[in-house]
């Protein structure tokens, strides 16, 4: 990494998905999951945990289709926006700008390797809690409600990519993300990579499609505060019928103690604990996995099961 | 705060704290605790956290007195360290360079507004496990070793002030700190204020010492994962006789999971649950808690006992 | 106790609890608390915990006060029943028998020498779930819905008593309970006694009534399963402005992990960790706690607030 | 179950396991799941969780082999022991007496129909902890150490068997036990049944064993408070090189939250979290789980692994 980080970028903001079962999928959310609805506007309704502290962290978008239409972070600053857009124009990626939605003013708009479709601003509308919002602890943006699991932010999101190697030459360069950590295979070529721009361990990992398709959607992540929260969030998929991939179980990679779900129309979505893990250290060594060290499995020895290397939204063809 | 956040300083990175009852402090720190030994040096033990990623977050040194001996903070780089040492050197506060210690290399030495020492450097030198404690995952400094409380980093550390407004000006000012949360008493005064260097809710507060004495200390914290594992270590501290002072319960300020003990020799020491909370927002508004709001007590109610306010180390003349 | 344990007694079956607030009450219990209505009758709603097995636990009935209207026990057979019938007849504290409500069926009524009212049964209707109530595993009663505290099951109650003594030796008498734990003071008297019909270390609770009244109501307990549920129990009181009167903390009697709060009519309700101490031991010896060892406070050293030995329902003239 | 429950067994006392490898075996129970030695004797080691209240639970014995050498549970008094007694000589499995040994008083020994060997006894040897020993609440056995996993205690077992249907008649005619849960496969055998003498909800199981053997021994378990404890358990288990071979996860029959791992001579250990289930229905109906029920894995979707019906100690030949 750069020896004087000056982080441009300050987060990630949100994530626009998109669901073929609109419905459903609100249902989802709002219910079992426990986000609130803090806006809608045309085929979007936007959503928040009661920690995050914009408007919305997932905006989310009847389509024919299913998977993510767009990933939002927010700046530093002014100046950070206008750093990162010079060079994310120099890269020859950009799309250009728009003039904001509901939950921000202009952002800027382009495309990773993958064509999956990125946004940044600065400007942006912070939650006002409306009275039935308003939370006890007045250094919390709306009510803890312990509505369903009860997510308290968005935490993190992954994308496929059938290039991972690029990825990971393209985020540090457009948001001047680090690289915490990363799987190499034995044949050099790389099977996942971490991110972060800021002191979360990481915001967004890149892994390899399998099926080679472009553009596709892993997961979104929500944190809870703490692991039995993430044990609870079982028992609550459970009994609403939600289809259980995986977990819960602790990753090797970045140690998050997991739990991944479908939600109705076929997004992925984890529940994990609010990392305790943070990377503080300005001079960080990426950690890279083996392929043999892979092989193990997850922490605790549970082996990765076949659809978590296949399964993303949209389906490939 | 600034509008282009550019963070010289990085965090936190240790404290040394003095004990007339070293051989009681290096037993409750190792056994209790659960801290491990990295290295001695004349009159001071270094001692870390398993997660702590530099050789160590606290240094024990035996003395005729209590309370804390001085705080290290690591730069982002030597550039950030430079523009740091110029800014304090300005500021008349500086006292001069020092050649390093086990730990770290030349660091830069000065006092604060109450006269508490601070050290900020960047040459550091981090954490290789000897065989015996190589960790079983690879993203961690050393192994987990579960031995008492078995604290993950260190998190925070608290001051006494007689003037808390001065701080208030001076930490930005001197690391470039943001005032996350504060309490503003009726008559414009200042109780207490909590300060970050990075995505941390708070590194360092300073709260008024009611003695009316400068220099002293309140407490040093180290980060468990779970709130469970801070009920843990309280029933752990009381099969082994530790004075447990106040706690398990919920701050409102900060919403820090705590349990406050005494360590042997009386520096209190606190654990507390890694944070679900970060300040990730570029422009956090401060937080400012009123006397009547203080006056509720903590988050659940518990009223704040009066040793909170007195007992500092060492003890007022 | 009995050298043959032959326990005629099954277990707690349900509290009948007063309110001359039955709106917010039952608000209260259902949304904050988490039961789930099974019935009304008259000026009573029937009220479950998703792991009782039998219809309701709690008669919450409208009235002009509140407090406690009677405590029912489960029989483990019909003769178990008759022979407690005859033992209680003996003693002269008979009421006699009712036609049973739309919980349990025939039932025989008594009074303590505190003059509390105890009923105790055999015949019961046990909970069939409606679709919508249905669990996910068949060995659970209902669905677990995580709506706020989402309590498991009913634990234990505590009662007033002006002579405690008098109880100490009236339970085992009438209901066959042991005696787990007491506490005795200098003077020789009792300040309380807990008592057990099974391997729970106790179902019901007596303490000494600081304000000389009678037939007072101290708590009812509902168990969560966990510690870090009690917390959360803590949080979503505080959101939805439940008095918290004192915890979360652990006991040092029984090693209860407790919650005090109010619902909305002044009865004391307790969110409580279900039990990982069990009274396996056919000959237990009860544990007596001394003035000089309760002084202590609990288990970690919170102070008994004053409250807890005065406020009691209905509030004493 | 008889109508009038009469309970001539209080609870599981102790397993004896046999090992080939004592001092690893030993290291193991000690360091790393926290019990304690309370005594030895010719080729066995005594050992005890802190909430134990009889000298030990676990008699560790060197040996040749692996397994299971006997089981033993406590009489609830010494008229229920000789009902037994008269029970299982007419029966026509009866051993005899022994003398005892340092754990208790005399027993009956006998065996099951897969040729297992139990003994009851009711004269114990209740524990008396030293000096070192003392816990801080007198209401505990033992103090709590805390050192590595650190169960609170014995919960229950499981045995392998050719011919559970055999089992299912035995227990409840030998131990007066009651079937809480089986598995009744298409064919209309059983896979497994579990037992319990009293309120938990179960302190033996029985499951088929699969390589036809007889005689085997599947597992034994020790109780944590919290489901969190087992995750921490699989931390500890992880940094000590300790083999994991299923969990943490939520088993469906018995809601067990549970973690496996092989002890260094090949007997499997279990830590599961202190039941918040409680079997209190005096005429609780057997759940019957069907082979479609089981096919869909354990509660949270985890299929069961392969190994967890074929490896059981000693190996079969």
């Amino acid at each position: 990494m750069n020896s004087e980080p000056c982080f441009d970028i300050a987060h990630l903001g949100h994530v626009e998905m998109l669901t073929n079962k609109p419905q459903e999928s609100l249902d989802f959310f709002v219910n079992v999951l426990g986000l609130t609805e803090s806006g809608r506007e045309g085929d979007s309704v936007y959503l928040r945990a009661f920690d995050d502290y914009e408007f919305h962290s997932l905006k989310l978008t009847a389509s024919n289709t299913t998977g993510v239409a767009h990933i939002g972070y927010r700046a530093s600053s002014e100046q950070g926006l206008a750093r990162r857009v010079a060079a994310i124009e120099k890269m020859g990626c950009g799309i250009g700008w728009t003039g904001g939605d509901l939950g921000h003013g202009k952002s800027y708009r382009f495309h990773d390797p993958d064509n999956h479709i990125f946004e940044i601003y600065f400007d942006t509308k912070k939650y006002q809690a409306p009275q039935a919002e308003k939370p006890a602890l007045k250094n919390q943006a709306q009510r803890y409600h312990g509505r369903g699991v009860g997510v308290r932010r968005i935490d993190h999101l992954n994308l496929l990519a059938q290039d991972v190697a690029k990825i990971r030459e393209f985020m540090p360069a457009a948001l001047g993300s680090r690289v915490t950590e990363e799987i190499q295979l034995n044949d050099g070529t790389f099977g996942g990579c971490w991110f972060t721009v800021n002191n979360k361990s990481y915001d967004i990992a890149y892994t390899r499609d399998h099926t080679k398709a472009r553009g596709r959607f892993h997961h979104v992540t929500y944190a809870v505060d703490q692991r039995e929260h993430v044990l609870r969030a079982a028992d609550i998929f459970l009994e609403n019928g939600v289809f259980i991939e995986t977990g819960p179980h602790k990753h090797a990679i970045q140690q998050t103690f997991f739990l991944y779900v479908y939600e109705p129309a076929g997004n992925r979505v984890e529940v994990a604990n609010a990392g305790a893990r943070l990377i503080i250290d300005p001079d960080w060594k990426t950690v890279t996995w083996t392929e043999t060290e892979r092989k193990k499995g997850q922490a605790w020895g549970l082996k990765t099961i076949e659809s978590f290397h296949t399964h993303g939204t949209p389906p490939a063809e």
